[in-house]
């Protein structure tokens, strides 16, 4: 699989926060000590984000960013994949767009030469592996309506928008607004729901989107029920199986269920004796799923190949799968 | 084990490259399109690094250098540790400062105001664990006599001085500096030796240190062969034998070798089932080594510290210790 299958167009477009990880182990009193809720994800101003980092021990920095691992997911596979989102024309921002060329994706904006430091997500590490974060948007919030156009957006094949898109000052007008573009192209747009925190802060705005231009609602459970606001994931189902759109839902341990019109699919996932770190197995299973969707495969074969990448992802630190995780697939 | 043994006093100074390692996987073949020598280190400028940085593949950012992770890990043992390097007031700076300082370590430079980046070593990662450097000096080439003073050095317990500042203009003048002025005040200069090209760059230089001014020299086996031009260890045995110095001779799965005076010890290396990462073995050992030397155990002891910290160190990915590592010892 490789390139050239794609003919020399994009099959997915990213947008979304483009985000720096900065990553580190803390002891247990570590989270009461900033007020922080175990596992969330709390939005922090600059200041905020000095105060932590100051506070933090040694730290490792990476790029990260949910829909910017499925990216670059997607493009490890071999697919043809470019990016929007706004980093600073500081070492953060050059790490950032560094890591995502270096994997063949094409960044359509340039990094901004004013406002905001590049955005980075202070991600900190239990000793059980949980993770609580605390990011400082800093230029992601700086995205604009004016950075989506007919030259940055082109004509994708798809268009995988991040919730957390919303909460940029202009981000449901921008993401509308790419969804449009993609759609009149004969595109197919894709929202990935984030985190059910950020569904519960733009719940009607999601709800809004869904029915109303996303073609691929990618999400967890806890996300999808958290936008239907059900009490569990069997009465998800049920909202579910009156609506046209794709619905890609992941499940943890329970595999994932794919929902399209009449077309209903359980997958189960695989078993692992060694989880070593969940963290990115939704990305991962997002990125194969896309791909395998982007190369006409059945349902079934692409919940295969996102199951695989997931079970590639949590048997491994760190988020990044490999380009030979698909080899033996059919 | 903690700060309040040292009586506020600064156990251990550390003068080196401050550097940002960037560390990435490669394939068989990027060496080769590279043109570096495996396992070697090399020192490159900025263009050259940005050329590298461009053709390697996503990366991960964390600070390092070895007399800095030195310096780190006395200070996770609970040691009083200040530390003279030089970085620009740019992100990776931060970084780098930010590193050091939650560990306790009282920096002792302010950033630069300009000048050039902050130095990088980018850390070229095969699937066997073969690492291949290629160093940019950046803001470290800057380090200067005028930097090195009263106020800068204090009055350290022991200076550790990296080999590796021999390769800045002024670096054989101010570790002459330094060591003269911590001696005048009745502390110890300890040497690390680097690498055995580093040795070759500058041999007359350090066997003119380690005769007037050295009373440690840190070394492993091929760096102390390196220095004498020796063909075996056996034959660095009969030179070190007729010197005053202080050896500190690690030598891999072979344990290492402290030679003082009339002294003689040979220190066992321990059973390892599962080596990870050798990355980082020997500066955990001068770590555990110095820390010892600190709070006047014997040679023994602080052979049995720094063999416990290179332990922990090769059982994991990344050259940090625990602050328990030396919990059940004596």
């Amino acid at each position: 699989m490789n390139n050239t299958e794609s003919g020399g167009r994009t099959e997915l477009l990213g947008i979304s926060n483009a985000i720096v990880d900065v990553l580190a182990h803390i002891d247990e009193t570590f989270l009461e000590k900033i007020g922080a809720v175990r596992g969330s994800m709390t939005l922090i101003d600059e200041a905020r984000a000095r105060e932590i980092y100051a506070m933090m021990g040694p730290a490792t920095e990476m790029s990260g960013g949910s829909v910017a691992n499925s990216v670059a997911g997607f493009a490890i596979l071999g697919g043809n994949a470019a990016y929007i989102g706004k980093v600073r024309d500081d070492q953060l921002g050059e790490i950032f767009n560094h890591d995502m060329r270096s994997l063949g994706i094409d960044i359509r904006l340039p990094r901004a030469t004013d406002g905001a430091a590049t955005a980075r997500s202070h991600i900190l590490i239990e000793d059980d592996g949980q993770r609580t974060m605390q990011t400082y948007l800093g230029a992601c919030t700086e995205l604009k309506l004016d950075d989506v156009t007919e030259a940055t957006v082109g004509t994708p094949g798809i268009v995988l928008i991040e919730g957390y898109v919303y909460d940029i000052a202009e981000g449901p007008a921008l993401a509308s607004h790419a969804m449009q573009m993609v759609r009149a192209n004969g595109g197919q747009v894709a929202l990935s729901l984030s985190d059910s925190f950020c569904v519960d802060r733009h719940r009607s705005a999601f709800v809004d989107a869904v029915r109303n231009g996303v073609d691929i609602v990618i999400a967890d459970e806890d996300e999808v029920n958290a936008l239907f606001e059900t009490q569990d994931f069997s009465a998800t189902l049920d909202v579910v199986d009156t609506m046209d759109n794709l619905f890609v839902m992941t499940r943890g341990a329970k595999g994932s269920v794919i929902v399209h019109g009449e077309e209903k699919l359980v997958y189960p996932a695989d078993t692992v004796d060694d989880v070593v770190d969940t963290t990115g197995a939704g990305d991962a299973y997002c990125a194969g799923f896309l791909f395998g969707l982007s190369r006409r495969y059945s349902l079934e074969d692409c919940a295969r190949m996102g199951t695989r990448c997931a079970t590639q992802v949590i048997q491994r630190v760190g988020a990044r799968i490999d380009a030979s995780v698909l080899d033996d697939l059919g």
